[in-house]
């Protein structure tokens, strides 16, 4: 195998296609909402990218049968336009590796002429998100501003510390060859999957593109998230109440 | 040296060949069934695979002389058929290297004309096994199904999280190949080296491959093995008691 | 994207420029000198060094904009000279990386005929500093004495360890190129940013290179560092007497 | 510069030059045999070896000066025959860069048509060394008998995980050039620098090579550290005392 595979599965014509990113991150935001986006619309997969960066692994599929480890990309048909969605399960596992497969998925992007790039995530609040406000980033300034436009929050040196891994480079290395690019991140506590999190970011992603979407799937997913979060919760509330006691005992 | 070396010791013409690895894993059941076929059948080494992806290391041989550490393939002769059997005691040590030393050996194994190939292995239960099932993985249905004629287990997502380290990428990246692979996974706990597990993946192999093998040394291995068990059980079981003694203490 | 890439931004005709790296590092000297230089001189971008060899990551402009992660050279005009000012967010993330990453930075200094190479830097002392000594280290030994002229102070086997990361290699690997190098590197605790030892060093490289610079940004940025010094002492020593205690009680 | 760069400051005519390797490792053995042999012979410096595999470092020198990391091999003149002695204060921080660095040092071997390679060791005991037995590994059965000879002991299955790193390429790398390497390994404690178990190895060396060297510089050192043992082990017997106190107390 080479160091990075690109195989052609499939070569449709797609109308005006922009390029989405979901792959693995804080609270599965973006892999959330890129998969929700694979199950409501129709779909083909048209790219694979295996790369000797991912982990030396296969997954196990239903019947038995395994699948070496790779990046797959969908032709999705909207009503208006086409996307091309980017999913897996692994990110590189190190730092050029993350630049080579980046650059790999770019390369299917202007492939197809994709029109811009998003790359969807989650953004990490550290406590339980009541409004699940979307933050952004984007590669020029006129982006930024169709992107506050329909609600996206832009606050300044946030998120500190930049943006980290495959959805970062798509912008840094999609600038770098001329392609629009934007980070759309769901806000998410990060000690949990957040499908609330994944329809704040779809809903963004609905306005921008100018497609609909039902979200029944992803709101029982949310009840069911929120039901965990709840044991969670109490759980834990049972053990600070312990901790109180303990420390009580010992500092008295 | 190159980055990876495959220096040819023998090119017997073999019959019907099929690929059979055992390097290093969980419970150590791949090696240990590799190994108990070399030391029952007739075999020869026909290839060494050296690699700087392998630790920089020699091991010793009981007469003081060294080897550098290597990956060998040796050609074992049964009643019907020939197998090709991979032993050594490393894996790579990085992502690329995982890739690119198994690709060496699929070289090998097509080299040989290998019809099937077969990775051994153990999979973790976390707990002491009574009934040594064998799980299985495969590159196609059809493999699927003769594997399970044979008695070997395909559950939905197990093992969970894939096949990781040679053992998978053999599947990921033979398949790639168009080569037929599966891999035969022993229940073990996972603690302890269990040649027990190994006899399990073994006889699996008996039937598939059509041969006999002895089971005597795997056997007493197996009885010194649970001796070892017993004894860590029973300092475990006082350490527990002792354990939940002070628990009490300290909570009352 | 390139392993390196080195985007030329404006080509200047400089006069006797000489090249002043300051990354990041122990108490962010280096990087606090280099950015103090920046925000009191007339600068201009010269150059920009991507590379995967940094992280994989973009930096969050105000705008709402994004940067892939680099180094920047800016050129600098002082009232008889002109200086390079190499700065950036991050150094590269393996071995081989930070050869090939300073090879650049070198590359860069030559292609503007650089007459020196001046690495800025903190030394750890492990305890608060009073007096804030400069410590040097440079290719040659004539380099050596001018700057023990100014004050620079050479103490045997310091630092222990030698110089890590891109300042040592600017060294390293300026020498066998020709180029003369020196680090200078301000006493810090190592604990804390710290603007006085920047100072202590731009004051150096003010005698060394004949140029004034204001210091007052840095001095009030050194007193609000002052304050967080204080409460963090402060906060241990109540600490410190709380253990006390307890150690008493335990021990006693 | 290269990934590898070997620089040639002599080129002298060699009377039957063996190689000898001395690099940091257990009780840093090896590297005090190699600096003794440089202190009480004469020696003149002949290569040194750069690598982006070693650490981005520069060490200090006594007048201020820096030296890029790098390894350095000296001919070293006795009364018999010459020495090529190899010291440096860095081995490679990867696994491929282990091999590259360990082939350029037998490129450097051949390339003055050293007739054996000996890398010098130390074997960890992990208690204090009464008697110290210089353990041995050769490339072949015949230097295996050479070394038994003169005293040097081979124990089957020792060192268990046979020998790492340079030391251990010497001979892995050396036996596929058909070079005849040995190892010789002083047993050490593993807790403290040992320049008697340096010492027991020249001794070999001594008699292997058929040369005379003075040890009391070595065994200076020695009493130096034994005085550091003596006090190390009277502090762990007081930690000891007080340790068991308290278990006393609190477990009764």
């Amino acid at each position: 195998m080479d160091e990075i595979d690109i195989e052609v599965v499939a070569d449709p014509q797609l109308r005006d296609p922009v390029f989405v990113e979901g792959l693995p991150g804080v609270g599965h935001v973006g892999k959330l909402a890129a998969e929700h986006l694979l199950e409501e619309k129709e779909s083909e997969v048209v790219r694979r990218v295996y790369s000797e960066h991912f982990p030396p692994q296969v997954g196990m599929n239903e019947d038995g049968t395994t699948d070496l480890v790779c990046a797959t990309v969908h032709a999705v048909e909207l009503a208006d336009r086409d996307l091309l969605v980017l999913t897996g399960d692994q990110q590189a596992g190190d730092n050029a590796g993350h630049y080579r497969v980046t650059d790999a998925f770019l390369d299917v992007a202007e492939s197809f002429d994709a029109e811009a790039v998003y790359a969807l995530g989650g953004v990490p609040t550290g406590e339980l998100v009541e409004e699940y406000a979307v933050l952004g980033a984007a590669t020029d300034a006129e982006f930024v501003e169709e992107l506050r436009e329909v609600g996206v929050e832009f606050r300044e040196d946030e998120p500190a510390g930049g943006i980290v891994g495959t959805s970062g480079l798509l912008l840094g290395l999609g600038e770098r060859r001329g392609l629009r690019a934007a980070c759309l991140m769901g806000e998410t506590s990060g000690y949990l999957v957040d499908p609330k999190s994944a329809q704040a970011v779809l809903e963004v992603l609905e306005d921008v593109l100018g497609f609909e979407i039902a979200f029944d799937a992803l709101e029982e997913r949310a009840d069911e998230m929120e039901d965990v979060a709840n044991k969670i919760q109490e759980m834990e509330s049972q053990q600070n109440a312990m901790a109180t006691d303990e420390n009580l005992r010992y500092i008295g």
